[in-house]
């Protein structure tokens, strides 16, 4: 299994504090490691920085920690190989472009017996051996057929979910989805967030003994979302998702996607 | 217009050396400040560092330059920007998946007038706004119109020269592809190559006062070509390739792409 960190901001903001604890679950407070990666989104550029060494001893990630790379949505991930082996084409965040925007993709979780429709024909195809680069192929694919362009969030919102149960009868399905604009997180059994906004306090790392004060770092109007397998801070409030819902995440806090569906949207969507 | 760089090797090599007096042509040597970009292939894997930053000055270019990543395919490219604002998204080198490879490309060039068939119903659509990325979105989506799997070199070649064709009308079109086992190069105007194998000797860089010597870095049987816009070496035998012709570079050499095409094979291609 891996480790999942996601951020939606409302601002572009740097995600040096929280990628300081979470770097040292790839080989130090856990033993995820066999490479690790993070997608930056900055407009609709994508930034991907992946290395198959463990993220404690990385020299990029080393680097990563300390750039202030500012960024509306982040997906980062730490790898515990368990189908494929360690290798960069194995190595999460996965990006795809799709309607003319990429998409970055990570996963945890371990899908027993996943085997999607053969590729050959598929307009996205696994360029590594792993379940997850293939389930999101597959997702992909799907949604393309679907939709010639980017639906409503709600009719994507809908349609993820099917594709989601189908995969998740394989095993856990953890994962983060992002197009730069939003960010999209589905859990089968754990990952949290905690939404920080005004008034802003003080953060503890769990990982690291290592503290921040938002106050001095943020404006008023400043919010940030951070996704997380496990709660990163010891002294904040960290908010279980759901099993089996897909969260939206949209300018920095949680969102409902089906706020503006119409009842005769649904028959667009298809199966 | 832009600086191209690339190198293809028989067994995985750093670019440091050559890498360091490119960079400086990117703000410095020469004006190509509007970000730079490269990517490493590592097995079927695909490593790329993007900066909109001029290369120079760029910290993650300087990370880069000191970092000793080996790669048998390596594509880079500093920009001047012509079409499309300085961004990330316009940033080379562009990365597709293609027949379940990732394929990057960098553009050196100023496509006149170019407009590619609407991009609604295509494969790959770009994501940004330069000229460049859209002549990559509509050689891959040829591609994969003409080949439902990767075809012979050959093959590859020849349609790859239809394509070129067509697109050069509309002014310089120099480009490096590759997917991590061959390079391609096409230049219209100016690219040219040096291969260094035994014996092995010294070289100095046109862009900064610096040399090395390759005896003491290689193994007899390593071979390496390094292709560039201009020659990255003033003591070095450096080779313009053709204009108008499509340069293929395996194993470290230039190498013949229609060697085994046999005559039936051309009715495969479709125009």
């Amino acid at each position: 299994m891996c480790q999942l960190l996601g951020m939606n901001c409302n601002v572009p903001t740097d995600i040096q504090f929280s990628f300081r604890g979470f770097r040292r679950r790839g080989g130090e407070t856990d033993h995820h490691a066999d490479g690790w990666g993070i997608a930056f989104f900055e407009g609709a550029g994508c930034r991907v920085i992946l290395d198959p060494a463990p993220a404690v001893a990385s020299p990029i990630a080393e680097w990563v920690q300390d750039a202030p790379i500012r960024s509306r949505n982040v997906i980062a991930h730490i790898r515990k190989a368990t189908r494929g082996p360690v290798g960069l084409e194995n190595t999460h965040p996965f990006v795809r472009e799709l309607w003319g925007r990429y998409w970055a993709f990570a996963h945890n979780g371990d899908l027993e017996g996943y085997a999607p429709p053969t590729q050959a024909g598929a307009a996205y195809r696994a360029v590594g051996e792993t379940d997850s680069e293939k389930a999101f192929c597959a997702i992909l694919s799907a949604l393309r057929e679907s939709f010639a362009e980017m639906p409503s969030l709600s009719l994507l919102a809908e349609r993820l979910e099917l594709l989601n149960r189908d995969i998740a009868r394989h095993g856990p399905f953890h994962y983060l989805l992002s197009n730069g604009d939003f960010l999209l997180a589905h859990a089968t059994e754990r990952l949290c967030y905690v939404v920080r906004e005004a008034p802003f306090g003080p953060a503890h790392l769990v990982d690291q003994d290592l503290s921040v004060d938002f106050r001095a770092l943020t404006k008023p109007d400043d919010r940030v979302a951070v996704i997380a397998t496990t709660p990163l801070t010891d002294d904040e409030r960290w908010t279980p998702l759901p099993p089996g819902e897909l969260a939206l995440f949209l300018e920095g806090d949680r969102a409902d996607p089906y706020q503006e569906l119409e009842p005769q949207d649904h028959a667009a969507i298809g199966a």
